[in-house]
């Protein structure tokens, strides 16, 4: 055996540990990627594909229900599978669940909250309607005790912008990420000193700028009304 | 019946039309998250559940593939299922491949990457190191050609700041939607008139701002470098 290769077995790369159903449901999406099935287009049956894979039907109905969770196949009666317009966020959705993620991921969720709001404003601006800012009005005028914030309006005001944007894949996955982002902000303020900011920025000072500024007032606007949470970070 | 019954006969949501093994997954994730189960915590076995539940085996064994392939259980030689750390995007890698896609999710994906770029200049300036801009400037350095970008280099120098932004999810995140960013925006830019960019921004200007500026300047800097795509939405 040569230097060379002895130097080159780390290139050997460790063989994956896939059970048989995770190369059934690789094989499958694969397949019907390759293949160009669309939405509506009916798949082989069960029998077909284990006989062409040499496994059992058992595995082949488990890689099945598996791409029937994520939305990308649907049973349909008298029909049996067709290919289907997946959901994009399902599979977030299922384990978005703080008791189970790891510590990074719970920061970065955090993080992905505020680099997700300073970058809206653009899209704000070019889609705000009257509606919209008439709602958002609404939504601040329902607050009891103007001194503190509700975590209800917190929630309302915040998703009433993600809805502004006009983006839903935006707006579902940044709502997903509220929870998380409270039970990860909770742990940070229990453990450290309380901050405080000189000048902070209220929902009623967003408004404003969202009805007469620039995206950029309103950039900044929001930098300061989430500096509590940015400088638990950075 | 009363006219009040009737008017209201629109708040009668339709049942969901659930399979067994849909209801059998969500009562699973159910128990498993209100009892605390935490990543190691070993799981009743399929026998149990499935008399648990009244339901057959088959049926529990599909669930706990779907929970699987999650990342949220894992089997164990000798020690059956146990819990796991769920991956927060395998979900959504799965399923993001554009001739699955709906219109509207496209769209949606394709703006999300404008917003996540916007979004990270306060993460950049935070987290640059001298190692991070000596990296930039070799993807740039690598470019034959200083008239036009490759697609590697756009990958590279676009990759490498997601990656400083420190945040795995983010970086995961936007690096999945890559693919389909360009396949959305070749189909805009193949039917819409060219669009010309007065003053383009180049990843080498971006570099000097990221070394000298500040993330105020960046972020304009950003959105012109990226003027063509807003100007096709916005």
């Amino acid at each position: 055996m040569s230097v060379m290769s002895v130097t080159k077995l780390d290139t050997l790369e460790p063989l994956e540990s896939l059970s048989m159903t995770d190369r059934v449901e690789n094989s499958l999406r694969g397949y019907l990627t390759e293949n160009g099935f669309k939405p509506g287009d009916a798949l082989p049956n069960e029998q077909e594909i284990a006989q062409q894979l040499n496994v059992s039907r058992n595995v082949v109905r488990e890689a099945l229900s598996r791409l029937r969770m994520l939305g990308m196949v649907e049973a349909r009666p008298r029909r049996g599978m067709i290919m289907a317009q997946p959901d994009l966020l399902v599979g977030i959705e299922k384990v978005l669940n703080p008791a189970l993620l790891s510590q990074g991921n719970l920061k970065d969720i955090f993080e992905m909250r505020l680099i997700l709001e300073m970058g809206i404003p653009e899209f704000l601006f070019a889609r705000k309607t009257e509606k919209d800012l008439n709602e958002l009005e609404e939504i601040l005028s329902r607050q009891q005790d103007a001194a503190t914030v509700s975590k209800e309006e917190e929630i309302a005001f915040h998703g009433k912008l993600y809805e502004m944007t006009g983006n839903d894949v935006f707006s579902r996955f940044q709502t997903l990420l509220m929870p998380t982002f409270d039970h990860v902000f909770t742990g940070y303020y229990n453990t450290d000193k309380k901050i405080e900011i000189a000048n902070p920025v209220t929902h009623h000072d967003l408004l404003a700028i969202l009805k007469n500024g620039t995206p950029d007032e309103f950039r900044k606007a929001m930098y300061t009304h989430l500096a509590v949470y940015f400088a638990s970070i950075l």
